[in-house]
């Protein structure tokens, strides 16, 4: 069987690249043994909006199917227009109307083979409930659409915000074509929810309308209806669920787990197709799979990149590709916190690196230039950003400034040559002198009409980092297709401990959402793992972060990140505590951290850490509003399209009040 | 009656000056025949999160309360929290504790005198379907909970997200106490609906629950069940309704419409308390306003401030404080573009200096510095700036370079001394000299590498703009609780006419959601109705313009806008179409735009703008998600809050193919 399956691999690729009709007329043969319930996973990359650049693939690859025969080609959810599509089609209605169009058209091209191809279906206009929009899985064939599928179930958290434009379907299951923009109750009573393909019966749901099983979610589900077990009152042979679904640290093993569970429970196999690529923040993964009806793992798509997968899940035949990109690593979760980040620094770096890839491709970009610093978050940087872009594409730009060591000045030439990328250097010296000179002179005629001048301000740190930002815009600006990079991480823009218009300023922030302590772990795992072995110098992970931005006036030397906030381990643990257990001020100080067991840390010390952690993240509110799209990697981040937070609500109280003392406060409220 | 109403509100304001008893006693004494059905409306201005500060003005309105006899008072929706919280609670689920905490320990200072407060309620955690939370009201009264009101409709779309946290529903008016948490469908059943004090029976919704009803909004409805005419079955005497909805243009006439209709067709009297404030993008109007049962206004609170207003809507006790801001004149609505800004000028101002106002003291802030060109928009912000925060707490600083006129710098000084703001005057020369030449320097090295150096880039611009908010932010830094202001326009930046780390960066974006024409309307209104009149130069009014950052080669003077881009007045129409209309491509090549029925534009020039329009607008997606907050002004934004478009969906057709196009295309992708 194995051997049929790497054959039939062997020649889809080749066909992929050499459209000949030996080589069809070939694999057809080869699956004529499982021809009856055949099921070709269309897993694309879309440009959300651009119909005709999505039809041109679906097109592509219902032809590919018709050729070879097969009963049925599956593509990933909303795939003519893109997910998510968001409030876009509210303000242009224009680009629904086109999705109608194009999906009529494609369905005149299709033959006994059957295509499910998700769109946006407007509804009808007059005498509307509800929201303008269904999210529709269109089921063509014989030059028809035959049926549609509505997703009921809408995922309206995170990056997700499905409820904001589209309605929930009142009913799973096909629906009939004569529906197609103007749902109707009735008529739909009387069809049956599941469609026969060459006498297979096949339950089609979408997305997050297979993650709602009371069963595995232990009772706690977002939603009443479950439209598996609907469609599985009709006893289906398999399922099908269309998908877009990003990947996030830690929900490899969910979802896996979650599918495998529901065709053991219902004794029917499934099969789950996924977009890949990246829209903007999110990174859709791809990997889409198949499980047979006992539950196991019959075939997997590649992760992180199209592909076309044939399976017959009945017949048993599907290829299971590695999970790639280190998702498969992620199927082991820990529930306490750990500097073992290695499970999951290659799906890490996948999920940037396409991130990256995408957003700059997307939006016709195709060269990036950045400041090198000779520390570690702007390394990273330039690795990812090499890997992504390739070298030739990057520009990395050391911008030395009198506290700038020549350490640092070295490493970042030493990283450039290594990497093979651009480099120069240029001075900040007379930028800064300049800046300098004009605000003191600025600041002196301000001061007769202010008071609160500070005495030790962040302005001199914060012209450098705006010097620096000012030269990357200015090569951006310059020369064509060039995007300048923000190099934050996720560790310091939880404390703010980024300039404005400086190093958190730029067209993408790559590491936004990787805390500190794992940007050290990618660093060895770069140096480890990729083609060509340490490119990172060890003085760069050796060195203690800072900004060298200021002196320290106790050491004379540049002022260590640590000592401004507290130690990234100590730091990295509060963030991780709040994202993933949801822990206030006391569980914090209540609980051993790690940082704990290896350095004594006194009870005030601890106070004042966490005291500095929440007055530091509350005015950090703002920067994480302004900050440019960054790839979402964590299991929770604080980008704004995944985390929604009022800038204006200062004054929480974050540790929370006894009743006692909120009963003594309203008796004096109440006697004002 | 209106000598009455008058002495009560006299009375009233001297009591939130000086609390007396004297005081007290006599307005108890005027409002004995009022007792039986008097109700307060506690119309206040909360900082979300920030529970504390929210129960303390709760409070201070329930004991006024107590101390008239009033039978009832309320308040906005989910007071206690604030409106809107967003996701803040899912990561830090202490701040729904606290608030719990705080209502059942308000709950016991209450007396006969019910409270309605609003709250965010937990859901029982285990078996838990659907979301955490409920947005409810709680129904206080004699030192307990007597019961629970939740909100069943969730408006997810624009600046509202509620289903992102809150589940809906499924019955609507009150609940027993005792499914605090713990909702529990069987018991509801038998509770009746409305709620019994004093022998009148009320019928309490929240917000959006009053938002459905079929007939008035024709048979187009964003949800099936309608609260309303669910309460209407058990005949409540009065209908109350506990909000949260922000002000924008438009909206005033529909909601006035709304709440006389519901008035009339049940014939009850219906009690609408509205929260006042700002909330980072949204300003809230207040507004709060009571109908009789014949749909006539009987009552109406301030606008854009706090306010305790008392009524009685069966005995005819009301007092209609007119609509101020500008509020009342939005009553009367366009279907076509027009230039005639006039009734929404007072509007736009007064929500605008609210906006301002909560963002700078809920964040803690007091000064603003803003650059001022002499140009329109920054002198419209200086004037906003000077109004919302004090001339003492604003600086303006004219930071011209070699391109800047003479009048240009005398129009900023002008306006300065009229306002009475800070004003100083600082070079930018120096810094643009030293800037250019290093990156001259810096060009000459990357050229080396890279192709594609534009010959006409906008570098040169873009320095000036930059070197002016590298001052600004000079500043910010250097002085305490001072922000820097962001001057873009709505017109400019649909066009992405705005410069990243310049002009369009800032701590606060004023007029962000003010398109060009707008705002020259706004410059008269305020030179005609601030109490200082003609603050704003005549010559900044008659000008054209434009950036002063270049030199157009064709007539040796300064770039002017319209030039780079299109007659403003031809743009914000294109805006107004598309946002107000949903209108595409070819709807406005084919309509008579207002600026040709006054100048002749050829088909080639008017294919030209449109293509540029579109061209321009989706390479300024970019700019939008980086954008500063901003006050949502106009009916429909570009404000990331309120208006979501992927930045990667690059070539979306905006005009649409024809079906014959589509077919030949498809055929073409399928013979590849």
């Amino acid at each position: 069987m194995e051997q049929i399956e790497n054959k039939i691999y062997q020649l889809l690729e080749q066909l992929n690249k050499e459209q000949s009709q030996t080589l069809t007329e070939e694999l057809k043969n080869i699956l004529e043994p499982y021809k009856n319930g055949s099921i070709g996973l269309a897993q694309i990359n879309p440009i959300v909006g651009n119909i005709e650049y999505n039809a041109q693939k679906v097109v592509k690859y219902i032809v590919e199917a018709q050729n070879l025969g097969l009963d049925l080609v599956v593509f990933p959810e909303l795939i003519l227009m893109g997910y998510p599509i968001e409030d876009t089609i509210d303000r242009h209605p224009i680009i629904v109307e086109e999705n109608v169009k194009w999906l009529k058209e494609i369905a005149k091209i299709t033959t006994t083979t059957t295509a499910l191809v998700g769109f946006v279906e407007p509804r009808k206009y007059n005498c509307l409930t509800g929201k303008k929009y269904f999210n529709s899985v269109a089921i063509l064939s014989e030059g028809k659409i035959k049926g549609i599928v509505r997703k009921s179930l809408l995922p309206t958290y995170s990056e997700f915000n499905d409820y904001r434009y589209i309605e929930p379907s009142p009913v799973v299951g096909m629906q009939p074509a004569e529906t197609l923009g103007q749902f109707d109750e009735e008529m739909v009573q009387t069809c049956p929810k599941t469609i026969d393909i060459n006498g297979k019966k096949y339950g089609i749901s979408i997305c997050e309308d297979c993650w709602n099983n009371k069963e595995f979610f232990n009772d706690t589900t977002l939603y009443s209806l479950d439209p598996i077990e609907e469609l599985a009152k009709e006893k289906p042979d398999v399922f099908i669920n269309c998908s877009a679904s990003p990947t996030r640290a830690k929900k490899e093993q969910l979802k896996h787990n979650m599918l495998s569970f529901i065709a053991k429970k219902y004794s029917t196999p499934i099969i789950y197709v996924n977009q890949v690529g990246a829209i903007d923040n999110s990174s859709f993964d791809g990997s889409s799979r198949v499980f047979d009806k006992n539950g196991n793992l019959l075939a997997r798509a590649k992760s992180f990149q199209e592909q076309f997968l044939i399976v017959n899940p009945e017949k048993g035949l599907g290829k299971v590709y590695p999970l790639t990109g280190g998702l498969e690593k992620t199927l082991t979760e820990t529930k306490v916190y750990t500097l073992e980040y290695e499970p999951d620094l290659e799906r890490t770096y996948k999920t940037i690196i396409q991130g990256i890839k995408d957003y700059f491709t997307k939006t016709g970009f195709k060269r990036a230039v950045l400041g090198l610093s000779g520390g570690l978050d702007s390394t990273i940087c330039a690795v990812l950003l090499s890997d992504a872009l390739g070298a030739e594409n990057v520009f990395g730009i050391s911008m030395p400034s009198k506290i700038t060591s020549s350490e640092s000045k070295s490493d970042a030439q030493i990283l450039a040559s290594n990497l093979g990328i651009n480099f120069t250097e240029a001075s900040i010296k007379d930028m800064v002198d300049t800046t300098t000179n004009c605000l003191n002179d600025l600041f002196s005629y301000v001061e007769k009409k202010w008071d609160g001048r500070y005495t030790k301000s962040f302005t001199q740190d914060n012209i450098q980092a705006r010097s620096r930002a000012m030269f990357l815009w200015g090569i951006s600006n310059e020369f064509g297709a060039c995007l300048p990079i923000a190099t934050s991480d996720k560790s310091e823009l939880y404390m703010g401990y980024a300039t404005i218009n400086g190093d958190m300023s730029g067209g993408f922030a790559p590491i936004a959402d990787v805390p500190k302590t794992k940007l050290f772990a990618l660093a060895r795992w770069l140096n480890a793992n990729r083609k060509v072995k340490n490119a990172i110098p060890e003085s760069v992970i050796l060195k203690k972060p800072g900004a060298e931005l200021a002196i320290d006036p106790k050491t004379g030397k540049p002022l260590i990140a640590e000592d401004a906030l507290m130690p990234y381990e100590f730091l990295d643990e509060v963030i991780w505590r709040i994202e993933n257990k949801k822990e206030h001020y006391y569980d914090m100080l209540n609980s051993e951290f790690l940082y704990e067991k290896s350095h004594y840390v006194s009870k005030e010390q601890k106070v004042e850490w966490l005291d500095k952690f929440y007055r530091r993240m509350s005015t950090a509110l703002y920067k994480w509003s302004i900050l440019p799209p960054s790839v979402i990697v964590d299991s929770r981040s604080i980008n704004k399209y995944d985390y929604k937070q009022p800038i204006t609500s200062s004054g929480i109280n974050y540790k929370g009040l006894d009743e006692e003392s909120i009963s003594t406060k309203i008796k004096e409220f109440a006697h004002l």
